[in-house]
């Protein structure tokens, strides 16, 4: 008998605790698995030994049912790097004695691209070390920007949320018998896939968002211009749904100055309606989707939380039954239609630091749209919804504290 | 037999579609009634005669069930204010005009506070002119600012959204180890009804948001300071909740310039994060829900659009059964718990302009939050979730054009 550990990494989704429920399903159904320790605050929690035994937390099937519908991590997360362990190992004997300490040999941490550099330097440590310490990565992230997997948990419940919430906008444009732009920007630092997924309403033959702007294309104000005159000769309410990561450009700036003398720079929809107004003239509003996008449980893609279930499932499985370690769970898809996909595993320093990028060949020619290809790819990830349990009008979250 | 019309007016709410569907099914059930009319953009579709046949575009149940959790106007609205009658009459004939050419005898105006103005004064025409058409408003809001009655439809629904996105907020605002201040700035310009209203999550336990700031209530920055540093003896992450009407009080000035050299007025939200970081110093984020607030259909309170609807019925049985004009129809609560209404009608005179304030006694003594009083008044208001119908994974909306 022997225990393991499980931490959780990076910016929150809505997808995150179901794959930790994923993985303490997965020890459950392991014979020598004694205790599931949980680390607070991700790699942090075990250079501080402060873990947790979720099987005193997870008591019943109805604990496990709300802790795969409640957002963000139980346990807390980090934004914590490890140094090179040639350099400095503190860090990683603190970590090795947390485990020696609980007896654990396998660890499994939840996270995206910065989240699998510390899986592949604890693995490097290890092996080096001669430790017997399986180090698995489970892939989560609303931004789909990870290598080697065909998508991330959390990414489909950020897209679908971002669907029905343009939909709704969309409606909500559309009242006044005067022309509008409405600018709606959309997170994903420097991968435009969740901007892009707002191309599935076309599916329900909905025109809108006219326009996509993703930091994989090329972008100039100029040409955005052009853009939104066009659609405007067509539709009243022109939505533009623009990728965070997207930049003004060269020479362009969004500083802004408040009344405290604080300077930064405006997001690119803000900077967008500013611009949009003073060229064009109409009604023109921007819209952050903000940490909705990331923790919106309640529109959640039952997909999606399946997916992130059993892919935490099955990273116990290959760590405990095959022996993997240094490698990081991936989704391969087998077809679109009818949507079938399989788990395997990459060796992680393929995807440590790295990252996916949007197709260029998804982007269309105008650069101001996607394919259908990116559409019939989108499509799968968003479908199903998660029964919710209510409480006074009101979901019911898993809590640890308050 | 003759014919009633019916506009929708002012901003969009998740429940006016249902008002909508409740004045059709009012008329569907009177057997005088020929054709039901719909204007575009409200009074404006009256004035320029723009009207639709909604017997050919509501065909059946599943088109009413459509249009039920469809948020915003399928008519469009207007912001238009007519003018005194006895100084110009001009719209007041072109409406009489379109009433009397399709022979209408009844109309109904869903719309808040400055659409009952549109009432009253129609009312007051008609009956000076001798003129028999009925004119019945149907109040809606997310502001919950209309008098004489309980509660408007569309505010449950804004309610709902608001506790419900809150709480992931809560969630993800709680997953790093440092002390942060997190500010939502919650519609209602001069009402604090919405904001209040995040007090729900407290029926589910939960502590946050921890402060609650009105416009009905002082505010002063100095204050508020205090209050944070109060709350965070307690909780790392404290949560603020502050209705856009709360304004930041004398010789403080929220004016940003941006890289266009526009000045303009940050929300209150963004001012405080800017405050806050300048004099608390921890990790501080404002977040504003924006037009999400007021048509989230996706998580709309079932209690909202079911008495949506039935106010809407009403009005049709009380202009055309009980002759009522010059009337808004109101709900009257009877208990909170079991939560019983009754639908009356009030003389439009004592609405139309006016506001309804939240009430000052059910803000707590130390003018940072909101008593059990008003969570009894909330929490009816919130219960039950609609059954949507999906299609490709995004809710299906009832749509009359793009």
């Amino acid at each position: 008998m022997f225990n393991i550990a499980v931490a959780q990494s990076g910016g929150p989704t809505a997808a995150i605790n179901a794959s930790l429920t994923g993985v303490f399903n997965g020890a459950e159904q392991e014979a020598q698995v004694d205790e599931i320790y949980g680390a607070e605050n991700g790699i942090e929690g075990i250079i501080n030994d402060r873990l947790l035994n979720l099987r005193s937390i997870l008591m019943d099937e109805h604990d496990k049912q709300l802790l795969m519908t409640t957002p963000s991590t139980i346990l807390g997360s980090c934004r914590f790097k490890l140094k090179d362990w040639h350099e400095d190992d503190s860090d990683y004997r603190k970590i090795a004695e947390t485990f020696s300490r609980h007896n654990i040999r396998a660890f499994f941490y939840i996270g995206g691209n910065d989240s699998m550099d510390t899986v592949m330097k604890l693995h490097s440590y290890f092996t080096e070390k001669g430790i017997d310490i399986k180090v698995v990565g489970v892939p989560k992230t609303i931004d789909n920007d990870v290598t080697e997997t065909d998508h991330t948990p959390g990414f489909g419940s950020a897209a679908k949320y971002v669907a029905a919430t343009l939909q709704e906008i969309i409606r909500d444009s559309r009242v006044y018998s005067i022309p509008s732009v409405t600018i709606v920007e959309i997170m994903g630092r420097d991968a435009g896939w969740l901007a892009a997924s707002s191309c599935v309403l076309r599916a329900n033959g909905e025109p809108a968002p006219h326009l996509i702007y993703l930091p994989e294309g090329e972008f100039s104000p100029e040409k955005y211009l052009n853009d939104v005159k066009q659609a405007q000769l067509r539709y009243k309410a022109v939505i533009v749904a623009i990728s965070e990561g997207v930049s003004a450009g060269n020479g362009v700036s969004s500083e802004i100055v408040d009344a405290f003398g604080h300077k930064y720079l405006s997001g690119i929809g803000k900077w967008l309606e500013e611009y949009t107004k003073d060229h064009i003239g109409c009604k023109v509003r921007s819209i952050e989707l903000n940490v909705m996008q990331r923790c919106s449980s309640h529109i959640a893609s039952l997909t999606d939380l399946l997916e992130a279930e059993r892919i935490g499932r099955e990273a116990v499985k290959s760590a405990l039954v095959y022996g993997a370690s240094g490698v990081m769970m991936c989704f391969h898809r087998l077809s679109n239609n009818p949507y079938r996909v399989e788990i395997t595993t990459a060796d992680i320093t393929k995807i440590a630091n790295q990252e996916k990028k949007f197709p260029r060949e998804w982007i269309n020619q105008e650069g101001n749209n996607v394919t259908v290809d990116a559409l019939n790819y989108f499509l799968p990830l968003i479908q199903g919804e998660p029964k919710l349990e209510y409480r006074n009008g009101i979901p019911i979250h898993f809590r640890l504290d308050q």
